[in-house]
């Protein structure tokens, strides 16, 4: 079977659909009261409307065929079960398997993943009940969570979801390249109450290096305690020589396995931090969330499937309608991170051009995914998708119970985020209000498809089941497309290019270098001491 | 004149020349050593390289032209001198004057700006060196700065770019609709010594007037002291009745004018909580950095003038290369705020699609701008700009001087910075290395443009040259396509509609609702006590 969807009937029975489509504006679905209840669905606290996507039944008919098509019930099987769905690297992808009960995980790391979750779960109870003295005896209170990519913007968020205020102990993540950032991490801290947590799977990465370095030099420097590195760094690696290289002795690492892709391992040991912040059960209730998404995903028929239908709304969107960008815009603060996480999920996964079959795709995949917290982005780029000429798909997310006792500002909230909703849906003809000469300014097209996903409350269950929910979209996407949602090789070159520069910057030759590259070094080569 | 650009002579030379262009690779730019000297210019302490732009002598020689057939030299002395400039509001947009010295600005506000920034700088200082006392007597200590949108990531972005840290006034920003924001952002603060001010043009914006209500409850159950809300709050403005009603008397509040667009204003008085984290004499060499830019671009010719030809670029890979989206990649921790700024900047501003002259664009306005932090990017969502499907154009921010003495992180900072432009131009032909599986996985193909944006340090000065310049940018794309940057009707009617689902939430009538939006209506109240 040839992994290109073009040539597959659906796509072909959608293109005309799509023609369809355009002519038709969302207004003319708006009215109908039966369109809510066919096209919403629940997933456990998730409700997910898609009565605002540009598709009637035939559309949503013709893109369960294209799933169909694209055998997605198979490769959710072969997902689950440990099949090599990264032939790039030959490798599984299990992070299914991480979340998932002992008896529900493939057998081959079902006790390796018991092992490692009590031993994350127990070191989290005992910094967090104050039971990891330092090096002077007094309990560690501050953590520093050293990472990058997958392994900071996982970890980050659901801190940020689900921590209560003020929280037990002071956590920061320091992921950036930039030294400054090393700098103000550390300011403030207490060496003898620090731990440190260096989570990279390579423990070879740039950024995770050059900050563990500073944090071992930030602690030793002002403890003189060579020999305490075991009591204030942790290392989750999958790479234990390296750590242990490094100072971080064998009985202060959690494994990471390489059949567990970053952007998929909040779920893992990389999640260490986060059960430090929220506790062990907690941390368990967002893994029992996240299981109980993948339940739904495995055994839910394709009709009814929230991640399966929100990755073929994707297509519809960006392979049929246009759509260049998906925004993901969170009305509620405590999910400011997740079009961050959202970004590098799926474009890090589905920007691809080139199939599993080692053919050039010949479809769009992944759009760019950006967006901000709201209702901050409506009083700054909101003004584009109401009257930009600019073709986007939009996720509006909200939490209905506001987690804090402000009722009415809460309401004022999904207020706006509803009407958002309703605004780029219905739009507001041109020249109906306003002096004449101003009225064309004032139209506001609508026609904008947009899917609203409303959790009944922010918990660690809601949040696991939210993040699941878009990793499987995205495995949905990839599968229709035809690619690998589970290698990066187009990062590798910007990793070499900059060794080069770096040598360049430092003196050495510019020979190789194109010649703007080689004009930047000697530029900022003027300005160095 | 017609305002429409796709009838321009200029405008169908382009055309041709991105066909030629797309045959082309950057890669057979790449070895000229005179490239980087012709298409690189400095403009203060910045230095911007177009060299890595997929465009010739004769492309830039057409886009210049483009520019000069719309007049944008004379809009240039319209925007400067106080035309009209904002028709469909009938004002001008003299954000230019309010960081000009006193006679460089139009006469007619000349005094009006020099008062208003006297009390500004005064206040600041007086609230910096402990000479602003609260209710108890104990100089106010923390500030809380509440505002949205222009009122808001302006100076939030000058404050993280320019503070020295710790810095000497617990400064934070309170933006959002949600009501847990507000909880957050007052959690600590001693009310007897935390000064808030409340910047809103209208002072009738949801959020800014809800958090105000909110700051307002906070200090008065706190301190009993209705009659003290002159030690604790100020008022930017330029509704002084609305602003007096709410408490906050005449001489403690500072004016804003119509004529300063809410996204242009952190050079007025929304600047207030900059002056005081930086103090007046940075604040004015933020000023001035902005007026040099100014200067430059009303007296460089367009062939060098940088944020004319850095706004042509822009329309060169968006209306001929096909480029839909606009990366913003700051490479230094102190402008993570660069992307949203530039988000509302570019998108408020140019996200239209009528012309000044009422009639429907013809041609694309402005794209999705998005970005983030780097080196974080690389590692989450690099990979499809690397070897994704999708066009899109980026700039690389850069700062030669790190600001701190990590000289090799540092280094590894701008190497990285450099690399990727390196491999974004260059890429990387498939099948040259790895086994040969994966051989077309690794193909990078290039070619993709981006323009380098060098500081020599972060300073005030080098801040303000940096934001102007994109405001300029801004105004040269507006010109080129006809459209007004300084409006946003489309803003409007998501407002309307909030109140309207407001209602509905609040148990009113769902009648007028559409389908989507009444069936979620039902749904939040399902959950609501």
């Amino acid at each position: 079977m040839s992994d290109r969807p073009d040539v597959r009937e659906s796509w072909k029975r959608l293109g005309s659909l799509a023609t369809e489509t355009v002519r038709t504006h969302l207004r003319d679905f708006a009215g109908d009261p039966a369109r809510f209840a066919s096209m919403s669905l629940r997933a456990g606290p998730l409700l997910i409307d898609f009565s605002r996507q540009r598709a009637n039944a035939g559309v949503v008919s013709a893109l369960v065929a294209l799933a169909r098509e694209s055998r997605l019930e198979e490769a959710v099987d072969r997902l689950f079960e440990g099949g090599e769905v990264n032939p790039t690297e030959g490798r599984p992808a299990l992070h299914t398997a991480v979340r998932a009960p002992f008896d529900e995980r493939p057998p081959s790391v079902a006790a390796e993943v018991e092992a490692t979750r009590g031993r994350v779960l127990a070191i989290a109870e005992r910094v967090r009940s104050g039971r990891w003295p330092g090096v002077s005896g007094k309990p560690v209170r501050q953590v520093v969570h050293v990472g990058i990519g997958g392994s900071h913007l996982g970890p980050e968020l659901a801190v940020q979801a689900l921590v209560d205020r003020p929280c037990r102990v002071d956590l920061r993540f320091l992921a950036n390249a930039d030294g400054g950032s090393a700098i103000e991490t550390f300011r403030g801290l207490d060496p003898e109450r620090t731990l440190v947590i260096v989570a990279s799977k390579s423990f070879d990465t740039l950024e995770t290096l050059a900050n563990a370095r500073h944090a071992r030099s930030w602690f030793i420097e002002r403890t003189g305690r060579v020999d305490a590195m075991d009591r204030h760094f942790l290392a989750v690696t999958a790479n234990p020589a390296a750590a242990a290289a490094f100072g971080i002795p064998p009985a202060n690492q959690l494994p990471m396995w390489d059949w567990v892709g970053g952007r998929f391992s909040l779920w893992s040991s990389v999640g260490l931090s986060v059960a430090i912040a929220i506790g062990a059960a907690r941390f368990e209730q967002l893994l029992a969330g996240a299981h109980a998404m993948d339940r739904h995903f495995r055994g839910t028929r394709l009709e009814r499937n929230a991640p399966a239908l929100l990755g073929l709304f994707g297509i519809w969107n960006s392979n049929f309608l246009g759509a260049g960008t998906h925004a993901v815009l969170p009305y509620d603060r405590r999910l400011a991170g997740l079009p961050g996480f959202l970004q590098q999920l799926e474009m890090e996964s589905n920007g691809k051009s080139v199939r599993i079959d080692g053919e050039r795709s010949q479809t769009h995949t992944a759009p760019v995914v950006w967006g901000g917290e709201e209702t901050n982005g409506q009083h700054a780029f909101h003004q584009l998708l109401h009257q930009g000429t600019r073709s986007f798909s939009a996720d509006l997310v909200a939490v209905a119970e506001p987690g804090h006792d402000l009722a009415e500002r809460h309401r004022w909230l999904l207020a706006n985020c509803l009407g958002q909703g309703s605004a780029l849906l219905a739009g507001h003809e041109a020249g109906t209000d306003g002096p004449d000469a101003i009225a064309p300014h004032r139209g506001v097209p609508g026609n904008r498809a947009t899917t609203t996903l409303l959790l009944d409350a922010l918990t660690p269950a809601s949040l696991g089941a939210l993040l699941a929910l878009y990793e499987h979209k995205v495995f949905t996407q990839a599968t229709v497309w035809g690619i690998n949602p589970f290698d990066q090789w187009g990062v590798e070159l910007g990793k070499r290019l900059a060794n080069d520069v770096f040598g360049a910057l430092a003196g050495g030759s510019v020979a190789g270098l194109d010649a703007a590259t080689a004009g930047l070094v000697a530029e900022v080569r003027k300005g160095s001491p």
